[in-house]
């Protein structure tokens, strides 16, 4: 941490700084500049900015040590590739997942899978657990909704992928599913997070809608504290004062945490803009930036969803889709699959 | 909802928001105007707007049920009052809650809850279980702090107030406090606010740093959809553009909610503003504008204190406030107790 | 507009309605729904919802009819196609814009326009009057500079674009630049915007930081409402609570006013990102996305640049992007030109 | 500046640093930490912290020196004090301003000023020139309106002040105004700021909605790096998610403010609410939090206003606010006048 004190800062003032420091268990590094005195504070013991810009004579405190380690491009120089079911993110590979926003019954779910395996789809996702901001719309299916999944994913040699929600859930989630999902309203769900830092399974973290990348960074970092290595983090939208949209797709995300982080990062285009006719220009813009991989929402018959079938494609207009983006990738030394 | 159709809209066009507005399961109810003409889709069946959004034709959608119904003003006129330990909040009433950010140890607590009370406080807050955003920072003291401050609380006649953070601890808190909290990172962790609404304690909501008012009463929904009927919402800053302050405390959010919500509604400075010199001024302004109650960091020792010390009032510095507030509340015809 | 009266809101609420509407010089139009009674104000007459949003009983109130007219698709259904120096903007073109933040002397911006010219670039771009947030930093060259920029692009046959910041240069733009640019920071200055209307040269109008889409399109519908037909909208990022990257790049905007308006969009990568090298996948994403064009900042020595060096990029970084975006283009049926 | 290198930084890295830091022209500064290094930049010269940013080895740039000077407190210790007709803003006092958007016709604004002036008002407001987003809208009388506000202000001893749009309107406002207002849209129009400086009458201006307290201050600076040294600042409000108020007053910048400069701050609680019913509240508010002014909308027959009625005051409303208001200030020491 570096403390700069005012222009004009007395001695005093400077005296105050240095015995907080080593209150708080540091070493001082102290510089005299022509304009300011520069004060740092060296060592790894955690101490709060703020408690410095409390004190007289202090411009500015700056934290210098990011706070996330495994996550970052420093700890691991080269990308990490997660693989599943022969699909890879990462590196120079694109990954695709697409399935239907809910599980709502086997046909529905059969029939999604069918189709997105014609495409070439070989990862498919599905909700069996729903958070929903009222308590009076359809939850999901919960448990038979996993089991519908697992079937038909089985039956099209698909892996498969679903929203984790709670803690206990965990268990059901090991058995029936291939990667794990935290949605943005979880991302900052410690508890959540330390207990699939257990989990030998890669888990794709959304970013919270009014997360900075930098907690998000430390949201993966959670993950990683404990046994797992395979963590994908997926920029969805975040908040901001434009009401045109659902959500902000902030396609800049992707070359920032790439140069922050070894980690992969994809994209969901179908929350992040919450209109289908949205969705195709802005996984083609992904691709184009750079992504390691898609999730898309896909329904066999989107009119009658039973939730976010407006930024559902049908599964005619997803093959059109996913040809053009395995043309798009090769121009930005990429390969989709 | 209402469909409007875009100025020049055919015939087919109308005919086929109707059929989706029939297939949905609602009502349809037409009204041609001079430039526009509108549709209705009348009846309690959930529809998605963005479905219509993306017929040929519709120019805009416009939802006009509100989601929540237990939390709004049409279901109960009068204020709630909650009251605790002697203490109410809301109708003429704004109560006042203080106390260190985390409970680091016996004399600590101790020594906050003997302070405090000599200024009159009546409920102390402290947490046991911290959602700290790095996984290397310190966690909590777990079921430890709750009974420290418990046999604080005893010793000085005070109610406790603590965050609960996962559904699993939700009985070590029915067991030592006498108000839950639900912080702002799970403000839309739905799984517990779901079983939150079978506690018979009190729970304090705080809004999440990226929630509209509306979704923060859809939360506070939840909880009432049990058997809990009593629910304190807490304004607690919003993420915004602006740096120079941790959050943006929305004071606005006070009549806004109280024209929409029976619930009383409180604020929490502390974290609102991140610093000790922007609370005291901040505690004054959210009385003035009628609050219905303050939750507030005092620590005996601020700059010593493990977590958010720069946020923590000196007890003598909250003491002249809780007496200027005591002063102020009379001018917006408000009861500080 | 339509006014959503509340369940249970009385007959005399509603007359007062109907009486306000018909004192504001509107047709009242009621339709009473199972739940709701609705009540619409049919006309042009300008009135304002949020004084229907005061008076009791009432739920909400919807504006529907969007301001702008001209900048519509409603009343142009074909895009606007730009023309400038044979390159295009909109329809099925992609046009580029290039070169340096500030013209800052001869040498300079006849070795900018030398390079550019090779990679084949038409248009180049050039600041004379720079908006600097602090009165202590570098202004610009001012009619000196834009006579340099003149002379280059006269050189190697190009077409100049430079923001105009105040009515009274116009005059001296219409005499030097082909295009006229309005920054971010002026997109609400209404009077400059007026006088605008009133030139027959294309205008570039960018996003405000914090303008919503809608009112994007206003400040254009300004423009358009005198004799000027040729405005072209450009997107440079908008401010978000992310300070990873200097705006937040919102590249949903352009499908999003592809449907609203048959203006071209344009996008600035450099401002939008402000960074070097974020700027290349930005720029592969915008295309990617349909947008009209790209301006971007390139410079012959960017770390000796005098404003803006760290997100110009280097000639040969401009050259390799140039011919990627060429190959990139097609895939999504567009021609980058 | 600071330039923190990251861990692992080789000499080289460090060498390019120091190299660019020389070829702008400033001086190095070097410390070697345990495990970072440090490199100042020290100086006067103008340098772009990014252009570090995009070195190889760097983790982070800070900038230390704030770029405004005459508006902050290490300029002037103590408060500016601004006085117009015997009222006061700045230090102990909090000056009252009121009066409706717009001037309408000659019986409205002498009506205004009657009624304001009974309720021992001493400054009014009302607008000629209207900044309106949309160029169909009412756009404000003009000179005409000056000439009837000044006469109105006459008659009952009043002072003028009203918003400012254009460079060529300044003669005007120095012969009709006694404070000129800049709002929001136009905070960063530099050339009508630069034209102000050199006028010798106070000067109100209004936060832009995206505008952080930095940039603010830096707009002040502006007017003060003439000769003119009376600025009042005012906050009316930032653009944020939220959609239950027009805007988020931003109250908190109060303390901000006035930790960081000696110039007053006033509320315009009008704008940053929005609604009429949350005037009274937030103006509240703002007196508790210290502002050392507000300026209100209070309009004869608000819902006959033709321009921002909704947000405007009943005269008898406003009364009852005033005398609530010279209550409350002494509370926080502060004198109402």
């Amino acid at each position: 941490m570096i403390i700069v004190m005012r222009h004009g800062a007395t001695q005093d003032d400077i005296n105050k700084v240095i015995d907080l420091i080593k209150l708080k268990g540091r070493e001082v590094h102290l510089s005299e500049g022509e304009s300011h005195t520069i004060v740092g504070a060296v060592g790894e013991k955690v101490i709060d900015p703020r408690e410095f810009e409390l004190l007289d004579g202090v411009k500015e405190v700056i934290k210098i040590s990011s706070s996330y380690k495994l996550a970052s491009r420093i700890f691991q120089q080269e990308d990490t590739i997660i693989e599943v079911n022969g699909v890879k993110f990462g590196g120079g590979y694109t990954g695709m997942i697409a399935g239907p926003c809910t599980i709502e019954n086997e046909e529905q779910i059969f029939e999604c899978a069918r189709l997105l395996s014609q495409s070439g789809v070989k990862i498919i996702r599905g909700g069996a657990f729903k958070p929903r901001t009222s308590p009076y719309s359809f939850q999901g299916l919960g448990e038979e909704g996993l089991k519908l999944i697992r079937a038909a994913a089985d039956k099209y040699n698909l892996a498969v992928t679903s929203e984790v929600m709670e803690i206990s859930q965990i268990p059901l989630f090991i058995k029936y599913v291939d990667i794990l999902q935290v949605g943005a309203r979880n991302m900052q769900n410690f508890n959540l997070l330390r207990e699939l830092s257990r989990v030998n399974k890669p888990v794709i973290i959304k970013r919270g809608l009014s997360a900075t990348i930098n907690e998000w960074l430390m949201a993966a970092e959670y993950i990683l504290s404990g046994t797992n290595r395979e963590v994908i983090l997926c920029e969805r939208g975040i908040r901001t004062f434009e009401v045109a949209t659902r959500n902000t797709l902030d396609l800049c995300a992707i070359p920032v945490v790439k140069k922050m982080s070894h980690l992969p990062i994809i994209v969901d285009p179908s929350h992040g803009t919450g209109l289908r006719d949205k969705v195709v220009p802005m996984s083609l813009a992904s691709v184009a930036a750079g992504c390691d991989g898609l999730i898309i929402e896909v329904h066999n018959k989107p009119e009658c969803a039973l939730c976010d079938g407006a930024q559902s494609l049908y599964p005619e207009q997803f093959d059109v889709l996913f040809n053009k983006l395995k043309k798009l990738a090769p121009v930005v030394d990429k390969t989709m699959n």
